[in-house]
């Protein structure tokens, strides 16, 4: 955790008279309690104040909200749904920054199923995007957990992940175009439907998961894809982790590249679901490790059932898979994937969560496992990890609930600590500290320790050059 | 066509003696005929002469010879496989550039099947790279007319596109890590093998399709896929452009998005292949349009020729299909492909020819075309249309062949005024001038028409901010 020293006054008030014109006395929030749901997240790790939160209307307002801010030198903060896990959202305790949130932008502009493509503004709540797309019989494929409050902007400056990476790719992989407010207010249009266009630097990989540092994105064209009209879901016990890997791989063979997800979940996190979300064991005896997996295709209901059967029947002979239950509906599915959705929330009622969204090559996951769970519980005997999440694409939530009856603060004082003994066993695997979730507030003052000094220069030349006053989303991700 | 004033002098003879003992002498080209190779490319558009030619042997060379360049203010022109058809890598007419020729950075560092990776050195041939997947049980998917001669860092600083886009995507998303030496000699390891890896700014994109204007890439960790155990292969005889996109369109749908290419030929194409390839028809009777469809996946040979039959036999119900013709071996499969591959070079004994390599949004194709035959047709009346490619990308090489005994140069006087009558049709549909070639010495006369001010302005001062010394192949992409 660490703290930032804002550079920028506070703002004056004639300053903030001017930019609550831009929007209009009813979307500029100085009261406290109008400005609370925008401060905190829901982990409620970062103290956060502001002298404003600004809710505009439109491009042309974030442009001169921007210009005002350029002029004057007032940092500010852009938030989308407010449900990143890193607090890049959130200001710093100062209370001299500004917060923009994006969440009045929510026209979906146009869906283009022809070109299979969506234009949408950044305030578009993702299931929102998932649904439009469902209705013109398409498939936007990012999903998350925060689906249902989550915003587009925010999930497109963060890169976001979910469980749909692993057959089409990151935030990142899912846009053909951006449009972007810069820091002195100028739009940049990129909205473009193209699938190849080689004219110059790709700008938009620039804003794409720059945690509003660079640009505030206020717009973007994203790709839509044909819809499966077939899944089978299957909530698979395995022997090891690695097993994991070799049923993917298989599975895929078998399916010609059918798996669209691949979740991994230790019996400590059913167990969890079991006593605090209502969930029920699909599968009659214990195991270790579990797997969701889940095959998607096709042009009609049926087909895929049976495949799925062919798979898990040969990853039984080849000693991959030890028991399985196949949804065999639409809501046996739903609740195969509630048991995933829960792991997260019923990690709460068993005290301290000291977190980890690491990645690794993913062949090296089940030694990562290994080697990370053996340290934490060298640190803390009776600490119990709860590893889980997208195995397909090596990105693990690792994650460690305090031992039973142990103090919760005492055991979240040792955070630091904790996460430099996994961060070290992911870095010699080659991996990455923050595999989806981003850097924002709370692994910011580590970023020293995992890039090289080439590596921060080249990132802080482009901070300077894009945002030379520093008034965008000052003192996150890079490190001063 | 443009020149360039090189504001860089010419090197001196201790600078290039400096830069010959980096290299060791036999690497240190200087001799007309040694160099002469280097100088010209396939179309030989380009006056280009050099002050030397370098072929280092190591990154660690590459960076030597970097900061000596960055230390006398000595231009380099970074040079793969040649094969470039803007020009990007030829230097220009003054003799003050020295060509940094990257072939004999030519190992496969790695091939790692369990994580569907590959690092490669950029000089590394296409053709060995695909092979040494396919060895490996893998596909690397990228492929080009030019894959027997290509490196892998052009393909990587161009974002080269080919025919396995549609399923796979361009360059860019081929691409884990990257190993880059910077202007001034320092060497960027960014060689991850991570799928997932949110820790600040994504600077791989930067050099991805930078024409070599922003670094060196020395290196590369590409992604691998699962190799699919069985294709069919359909040479389709359509009545309209319009339906080749119906047709993509059903057999993704009947085949659970296994299509894995799509590129269109007019009769005049097939006409040219069998007049100058010794090609012949795979069909009875000759039609104005055809399509080459691929389907691939499956973990055995055999299921998806029935399949093609099926999608086939349903449009042809539709309307969307006149003949076709199902390859029934790798030697048909390969002989129809063969046709499609030999349609750049069966132009060139037609005379002149005026190329176009644009993309438009994919549902506009058949207007573009429509309107583009017409408006050149109208300026040049019996030009010879020759529009073929990657119709499921929205991208078409729109070449017009001189009219039947044309005077050839006073046909080629007329490239300009043809582009942009092309051109203007093409930013009309809100398409890209440049698809998959890049920009080069060909087009960067036109980037201040269709780029808008901002986005030029951000272009260079990431040129300003990666290369301040302008010593990075000048005088390419980006307009004076």
């Amino acid at each position: 955790m660490n703290t930032h020293k804002n550079r920028h006054p506070a703002p004056s008030d004639d300053t903030l008279a001017r930019l609550a014109a831009v929007v209009g006395g009813p979307h500029a929030l100085t009261a406290p309690e109008d400005m609370a749901a925008y401060l905190t997240e829901q982990r409620g790790l970062f103290g956060a104040r502001a002298a404003m939160v600004l809710r505009p209307g439109s491009t042309e307002e974030v442009s001169a909200i921007m210009r005002i801010a350029h002029e004057t030198g007032t940092a500010i903060v852009p938030q989308g749904g407010n449900t990143g896990l890193v607090g890049a959202q959130v200001p710093f305790e100062g209370g001299n920054e500004v917060i923009l949130s994006l969440g009045r932008l929510n026209r979906i502009r146009e869906v283009d199923a022809a070109d299979n493509t969506m234009t949408v503004e950044a305030g578009c709540i993702l299931a929102n995007i998932q649904r439009a797309a469902d209705e013109a019989d398409r498939l936007f494929p990012l999903s998350l957990g925060s689906e249902g409050t989550c915003q587009i902007g925010g999930n497109l400056s963060t890169n976001a992940g979910g469980t749909g990476v692993l057959a089409y790719g990151n935030a990142r992989d899912l846009v053909l175009g951006l449009e972007v407010v810069l820091a002195d207010g100028r739009v940049w249009n990129g909205l473009r439907k193209l699938r190849k266009n080689n004219t110059g630097y790709d700008l938009k990989q620039l804003f794409l998961g720059a945690e509003g540092t660079l640009g505030i994105v206020t717009a973007a064209v994203l790709k839509l894809f044909p819809k499966p009209q077939d899944h089978a879901t299957a909530f698979v016990a395995i022997p090891a982790p690695h097993s994991a890997l070799d049923l993917l791989a298989l599975a895929n063979t078998m399916s010609g590249g059918g798996v669209v997800a691949l979740e991994i979940l230790p019996r400590i996190g059913l167990d969890f679901t079991i006593r605090h979300g209502g969930a029920r064991d699909p599968l009659g005896e214990p195991h270790d490790w579990y797997v969701l997996i889940e095959l998607a295709g096709g042009e009609e209901e049926g087909a895929l059932q049976p495949l799925m059967e062919d798979i898990l029947a040969r990853a039984f002979e080849e000693g991959l898979v030890l028991d399985a239950a196949i949804a065999a509906s639409g809501t046996q599915r739903r609740e195969l994937w509630h048991i995933r959705d829960l792991m997260s929330e019923v990690q709460k009622p068993e005290g301290g969560s000291i977190k980890h969204d690491v990645s690794v090559p993913v062949s090296h996951i089940p030694a990562f496992l290994d080697e990370a769970t053996a340290a934490v519980e060298t640190l803390i005997p009776d600490a119990r990890v709860v590893a889980f999440g997208h195995i397909g694409d090596g990105n693990i939530h690792f994650n460690v609930s305090q031992p039973v009856g142990a103090d919760t603060q005492a055991f979240l004082a040792r955070w630091d600590e904790v996460n430099r003994t996994v961060h070290d066993i992911v870095l010699g695997h080659g991996g990455s500290v923050s595999a989806e979730h981003g850097i924002g507030r709370l692994k910011r003052h580590i970023m020293p320790e995992i890039k090289d000094p080439l590596e921060l220069e080249m990132m802080k030349g482009l901070k300077q050059l894009f945002d030379p006053e520093g008034i965008l989303n000052p003192g996150k991700m890079l490190p001063d």
